[in-house]
Formats: C-alpha cells, structure tokens, sequence
C-alpha cells in the first residue's frame, strides 16, 4: 500500500505543471493542494483492481492520478468559503487560506482540466476507443449526475432530515460515483476480466463506497481535529444529515460491519487474487483519518 | 450564421441535462447559464472551419458545443464574489444572483465536466486515436497553460501595468486558447486539410482570438451596459490592464484594424472556401456586445 501511495505521488508530482512555470502562483497552488497528504485510497482501489486485470502499472498511474486530480479539486472547492467554508485539510491550511479565494477557485478548474489532460494524453491501455469511454465515464462520474450532482444534493440537505435511502442516494453520487471510476478504470486498463468479473467488481465498489462514506460519518462525529487534519463534527455543526444523525451511532457501526461483509462477498469469486481488494476493504473501516 | 446559431442552441439543449431530472435545481441553474444567449462565437467558428475540412455538421455539433460549455463555465466562474463579483450577463442576473453563490460553483464544475463528457461521448470523427487527441487539445486550452492560466495571469494584473507584449500574453491565454481550440477542433473533426492547411488556419484563429479580445477592450470602454447585457467599464472600474489603456484608443483602433488585415491574408490561400470565416472575422470586429 505504502509503494502504491508514493507511486502515486511521484507520478502526481511528475504530472502536475511545475513550480516555476508560469502562471507561477497557480501552479505552485496546485501542487500544495494535491501533494503531500491524502490517503490515495482512489488510486490505491484502482491500482488493486487493476492488478487483477493485469493492466500495466504505467496506465494505472494515469487512470489512478486522473482520478485523484477529480478528487482533490473536488475538496478545494467544497473547502471555499461559500460551500462548507473550513480552514483545515489534511492537517494544513486549506487552499484558500494558503493562498487566496480566486486562486483556490481556479485551482479547483484547472486541475479538473489536468484531469481530463491526463486521462486523454496517457495511455491507459492499448485500444483508443476503450480509452475513450473510460473518459467519458470518469467525466460521467465527475459531473452533475455524479460526484457534483451529489454536492448539490449534500447542499440541498443542508437543516433537513433524509430517510436512510435518501442519505445513500446522495452519498452514491457524492462519494461513491468517483470511487466507482477508480475500480472500473482500474478493471478496464486491462483485458483479463470479463463483463461478468467487471460487473462483480463494480459492486463492489459500490459498496466499498458507502462503507468509506459510513465510516466518514463515524469518524467526523466521534474523532479530533487533530486527528483527521480536517474539522471534526462538521456536520453536525452545519446541521447536515449524516448516517450517524439518521441511524444512530449503533446502528451506524452495524451497517459499516454488513457493508464489509458485503465487499468481502463481492470479491468471493476472485478468491486470492482479491488479497489486495480486500486489504483495502479493511483499510477504509480502520482507518483513524 | 444565424442558422449555425439555432442549430448549436438546440444542440446544447439537448446535451444539458433535463431540467426536471435529479438534482434539478443544479440541472435547472446550468441550462440558465448556457441557453438563451451568447453570441456562440466558438461554435460558429468550429463550424466554418469544419466546413473547409468536409466535416460532418453533427460532428461539428459535438466539438462546438464541448468548446462552448467550457467558455459558459468559464464566465459563471468569473462573475462571482470571489472573481469579478458581476450581477449582469448577456442581459439577465449571473448565475449567482439567479440561484446562489454554490449553485453557481457547481454549475461551473458541472459544465466543464460535461464538456469531457460530450466530447469524449460524441463522435468527432471517425477515428478513435484522433478523437482522444482532440479531448486532450480542449483540456490543454482549457487548463492551467490555457483559458485558467490567462485567468490567473489576469487577476494577477489587476492594479499593475503591463507592457503590450504582457498584455497580447495574458490574453492569448485567456480568450485565445479556447477560440484557438474551436479552430482546431473543427478542422480535425473532417479529413481533408493538410498539416499546411491546418497551420494556416491555427495562425489565423491565433489572430481571430486577439482581435476579439482587442475589439472586447473598446466595447468595454466605449459601449453601455444596456447594449452589452453585461456591465461597461468594468475594467476601468477593476483598474484592470487593457488594450485600450495600454495603448489607447486611437492605437488600439489601428491595432484592430492590423489583426483584421492579418486575419485575412491567413485565410488567403482557402479562397472562397473561407467564405464563411471571413465574414466571421467581419462579424467579430463589427458586432456591438
């Protein structure tokens, strides 16, 4: 995991614009809001699977960056002021605190940008039309009917209550449609799996999805600040439902435990192969952070 | 042009999302951003040098729309608090003033995401390595080394003085990446322009790009907020650089009038192929918003 995690990092140091190009100031806040932190667990799900795809690690580090980069102008943006306003992310100054309002938005555009670069620069495998629709498909996941339609949603529920079937309907779109791209990429930089393999996997990922988002929940309403390197109970102060606020503590620590039986069932039919999926699937319920 | 025009309206509203499918106020506020006005000069410009290059119009449909959502993203982005603060576009409320100050975020974020989405979606051509070429070529003019770096260069200049070659810098990045793209990506949705030929068109939508940003300059100075639909001397008031307080009015005249030379004698060599592109030309120099 920690070979993947600083693969992962180099690669995104390699691909970020560097420091003393021009337009210097946005690019050097580029690489401070997507360098040095973050657990990587897109890239690391998408570096697993595609283990059991046989993909090439070189196409992965693109599929798996392109991802992040989704990911990481993603936080910019809900850290401004005018979504959930907070001054801390993985334990430094958030974007626009670091540097200032205008540039963290355009941070947040142009690494979106840099996303979509990468993902259509880089081979990710050796079909240009596979290629293609893993670009629509991680644009799919990025945009309104995913990952920012989920945002609005996240918004919207800002004071209100949600069923638990709400809550997860958001949460699919919110978190879960990224980390969905990151193992369906990770499947398609390959050509081992099967539809049916691939159709295993991404329910797996669904699941896993929900489980980092459960466990989310637990740790914003049950941890420190100092400990998460982001705000703790944020939610709860911005009177946002969360499945924590919904079901309870108990029964939330219930669902992350049928979630993780879920994924490990999910990846049943990989037997050994899944070792590292699985691995994973652990990592997001232990994890501190 | 007006039927280019028609046809590109419908187009996008076809491509954007519905406005009663979930989350439909997020659906709602994007179509108030990209339908019902602008002068869709991207798209006329991708379609006339389409024409040059024998390009199927419904391929020429998707690039110019992917083009034009990422400059309609582009000035949501621009006209909030944090950026140019501005409370009227093409003759309505911004978008923030419409809805709210996130919406308007996420409809940025959103729109440049199906940008990707359509382009990468859509056929362009009839080649799959080509078509992944030209999603690259709108990511790269649309991220950090493009239209966001020109963004940056800009908000950095604010209060400064810049030389003439600073200001023609700033710009190339800012409006001309984009309109540059629009040129490009025309050309390469059809197959019968020579590496030559497409050279001559880039030289001209690098000038086609400056002349607009030049006769923008003197609109903004010169004309009223009524006939722009946007605020008039915003600049001034923004202690913004412009060509018209870099060089002046009467030199800022010339210089249009040298572009619009240039312009010309780089589509010399099309003929009366390039009908359509000049007249454009004539258009971009003469319109009044």
């Amino acid at each position: 995991m920690a070979s993947i995690q600083a693969r992962t990092e180099s690669a995104l140091g390699r691909w970020l614009p560097a420091p003393d190009v021009a337009p210097q100031r946005l690019h050097q806040a580029m690489r401070y809001a997507v360098l040095g932190g973050g657990k990587r667990v897109r890239p690391l799900l998408c570096h697993a699977t595609g283990e059991l795809a046989d993909a090439r690690p070189e196409h992965l580090d693109a599929a798996a960056c392109a991802v992040e980069l989704i990911h990481a102008y993603s936080l910019v943006h809900d850290d401004l002021p005018a979504m959930d306003n907070d001054v801390l992310r993985r334990g430094k100054p958030t974007c626009h605190v670091e540097y200032d309002e205008p540039t963290a938005l355009l941070v947040g555009d142009a690494l979106q940008a840099l996303a979509f670069q990468l993902s259509s620069e880089h081979p990710l495998g050796d079909d240009a039309a596979a290629q293609l629709d893993m670009v629509r498909l991680l644009a799919q996941a990025s945009g309104s009917r995913g990952m920012v339609g989920g945002q609005a949603l996240d918004l919207a529920a800002v004071g209100t209550t949600l069923s638990p079937e709400e809550l997860e309907f958001m949460h699919i779109h919110k978190t879960g449609a990224l980390i969905r791209t990151a193992v369906l990429l990770g499947a398609r930089c390959g050509t081992r799996l099967s539809g049916d393999q691939i159709a295993h996997l991404d329910h797996f990922a669904k699941v896993a999805g929900l489980l980092f988002q459960v466990v989310d929940d637990l740790l914003d309403s049950e941890s420190t600040t100092a400990t998460l390197g982001k705000t703790a109970g944020k939610d709860a102060m911005q009177n946002k439902p969360t499945y924590v606020t919904v079901l309870g503590t108990v029964r939330t620590r219930e669902l992350a435990a049928e979630l993780q039986r879920q994924a490990r069932s999910a990846l049943a039919p990989f037997g050994d192969g899944a070792q590292r999926l699985l691995d994973l699937t652990d990592f997001i319920v232990a994890r501190k952070f």
